[in-house]
């Protein structure tokens, strides 16, 4: 062969080795990371497969458009039209630092109304909460700029903002789009109006129910933000439920206060709690069907609370990481107290919830959660079950309890864990998620 | 050329684009993930340079074995025996899932002593917690054959397990090791002694001080674990301090309890309180001194303090996944009461815990926890400091404070959230550790 040919064969033949060994070493490099973009946020295993269909609810209108307090290319401020005759009633956060929108609802809600209507407009990206007495006049001026837009008094605007707490709400944002908000109002654009109060959620928050009343069906919508800072105290995040039946204030407040207990503030993400959590129901009165009284008030009052308790449950699935949807169940206590203090000490322990993070039956941890609580409490009387397999019972392990059998289960998307305390009969049920390091990277930058 | 030449040459050049093209890819990788082993847990950026000189305290000594309970290839038991005289004192936790071990030491602290000298003997790996009557049996079982091993009445053995909640303890693996834990005893073995009762901890824990008492030195010289669960209720995870002071029990008990609130009961890594939390604090009585009164009575009671204190925040130090070490100092609250629930609210709230991680000056999220303590407080008569920078005050941020001067503050590993509530003149501070994704990490297997 000639030189020249002998060189280039030698040569080859190294470089095919050399090919080898890279291939050699990609193989066994990880995969690249996907590139991480704000705008790539997934959406929670746990959401509803979509969107429910909300009915249109006579008198309630709705529109959403973009001011850029915070959020860019997307809507983030939404106002709602309520027709004269409306009947409002509400739940707040009490949060001795709570902001000045919930203290302004508060007052509002206080008053006599009249026949004038109402409004409720509500922004995301800022809270407007510790912000002074400056934050009190960026409520009056959002309020009274929609006041004077919809010609009703400024006592009928209620108003929410949700988002970072402390800094200055950029209320001319707000004011200069609200004859852009009363242009767009539209019975139809409730679910326009659920993705505009979205902050942190990975998706918009609605349910709905219909009822027969006496001449005519009573419909019930609402819509729902909420993912961290979640442990209510009287409600939590934002949210807003419309209903077209004819109910009084007294009546529909006695209704909302009744529940807001065993569903809003029944639910706990993160223990942290809100400054601005709020929830407002308006009855528009515009329903075909007569007043709500005797059997239909018993089964609007079963509906209403319905509503309530789905959309709380749809933001525990929402929860900022959350893999696990788990109701936390405890019976037979001494109290309704004793009761809920137990399932929100096990439903807010990081331990519990990061053993079910990591989908370990570690059962020990749900032990010591009662035990810290404070509530009363007999190790011998006591039971644990994982939906239903029996983990625990009489102070001791159940003898036919098997590992693998609690670890099966807890690779399920939706749990129960059920507390038997063995000592009365009050029970009360908490639900929660799990805490995953995602929780901790949505959190720790979520102002950079 | 030849034609057999030729085709080298084209191969070659073939392959070296081909070299050329896999370097690229490999360049585009990312670095290969390390192997996870068991063995390579990294100590905390937050620990102590080493661990500390602790003097020989006459009266006391010390060993350790390995058992293989649950860790293999180290010590996981300790052994203190302690000269006849030796006076107790302990604090304990107040779940009502409290261990057999907590409570039978707290049944043997009740008992008139004797003469007759004590000593302690701590398991890790296992915790032996909500085992029921077996539990007890475990702990009687381990304190009969220390007692039979060393002639002193059971009643003077006290013990503690620490590990997984809720698994039967292989006590009789213990019981076999009592011979060789009695052989080894060596008045120098402290160091030992503290390796052993580890779970999660990155690093031992141990801290010292000499004082002058009347005719001689007294030494004081403490142990601790703990990095998890940490919640301190009356005392918290597994703390052994010993003394060669000349001082009855009584006054002993006075002390510790007196103390135990503003250091051991002031510190917060998850807010889960253990199941197993013991401080036992031992006086041998062997100083030269004469009995601790007057002055060096108040000098002993500085120095323990100290000692308390120090391991307390050793503890934080070593918070499962922690990066920062973090004062929560609220001065200005109407009682004592409400400034520890406030202080406990914000070094609890994992918000501020993640903000701190992500060194976010969030201090938005301050305001949220302080509303929700249920403390005393008024939004106009707060204000916030990082350390000396003043962020809020009178309901508002302080005009003057720029955020890249919180973010700059936010990068330190030692840091001060300092809250005024403008109220009285009642104080607390409260320690904690930032809230990262290697506590989720931690946590999610730590049984698998």
């Amino acid at each position: 062969m000639a030189k020249g040919g002998k060189d280039w064969k030698a040569r080859a033949e190294k470089l095919k080795q050399k090919v080898e060994k890279l291939k050699a070493l990609l193989a066994a490099a990880p995969a690249p990371t996907p590139v991480k973009t704000k705008a790539q946020k997934p959406v929670s295993p746990l959401a509803p497969a979509r969107f429910p269909v909300l009915p249109a609810i006579a008198g309630a209108e709705f529109s959403a458009v973009g001011t850029g307090i915070k959020y860019q290319n997307r809507k983030d401020v939404m106002l709602v039209r309520l027709a004269p005759g409306t009947a409002m009633a509400g739940a707040f956060t009490r949060s001795s630092t709570r902001s000045g929108c919930v203290r302004d609802c508060q007052a509002k809600l206080a008053l006599k109304a009249g026949a004038e209507g109402a409004a409720i407009i509500v922004n995301s990206g800022n809270s407007n909460a510790f912000t002074g007495r400056v934050g009190e006049e960026a409520v009056a001026a959002v309020t009274g700029a929609v006041a004077a837009a919809l010609g009703m008094p400024s006592t009928r605007v209620f108003s929410s903002s949700t988002g970072v707490i402390g800094e200055p709400l950029p209320y001319e944002k707000i004011t200069a789009k609200v004859p852009d908000l009363v242009a767009g109002l539209d019975g139809d654009a409730i679910e326009m109006a659920a993705h505009a109060i979205m902050t942190t959620d990975t998706f918009p928050k609605g349910a709905a129910a219909t009822l027969q009343g006496e001449g005519g069906p009573i419909h019930i919508a609402g819509i729902a933000k909420g993912s961290g800072m979640i442990a209510p105290d009287m409600a939590t995040m934002l949210v807003y439920i419309f209903t077209d039946a004819k109910i009084s204030a007294k009546v529909l407040q006695k209704l909302v206060s009744r529940h807001v207990e065993a569903t809003f503030n029944s639910i706990t993400v993160d223990s942290d709690t809100s400054t601005s959590d709020t929830l407002l129901v308006a009855a528009t009165g515009q329903s075909p069907a007569a007043e709500v009284k005797g059997d239909v008030a018993k089964a609007f009052e079963t509906a209403l609370k319905g509503v309530m308790m789905n959309l709380a449950h749809q933001v525990i699935r929402d929860g900022e990481g959350a893999t696990k949807f788990v109701e936390v169940r405890v019976t037979g206590a001494v109290s309704d107290a004793d009761a809920h203090r137990v399932a929100l000490s096990i439903a807010n322990s990081p331990l519990v919830k990061t053993a079910i993070a990591g989908e370990d039956p570690n059962w020990g941890r749900i032990v010591a959660a009662i035990g810290k609580s404070g509530a009363e409490a007999d190790r011998d009387r006591l039971s644990i079950r994982f939906g239903d397999i029996l983990v625990a019972e009489k102070g001791w392990r159940n003898p036919d309890y098997r590992e693998e059998d609690g670890a099966a289960y807890m690779r399920q998307p939706e749990l129960v864990i059920h507390v038997d305390m063995g000592l009365g009969r009050a029970k009360r049920s908490v639900w929660t998620c799990d805490l995953t390091s995602r929780y901790i990277e949505i959190n720790a930058d979520y102002r950079s």
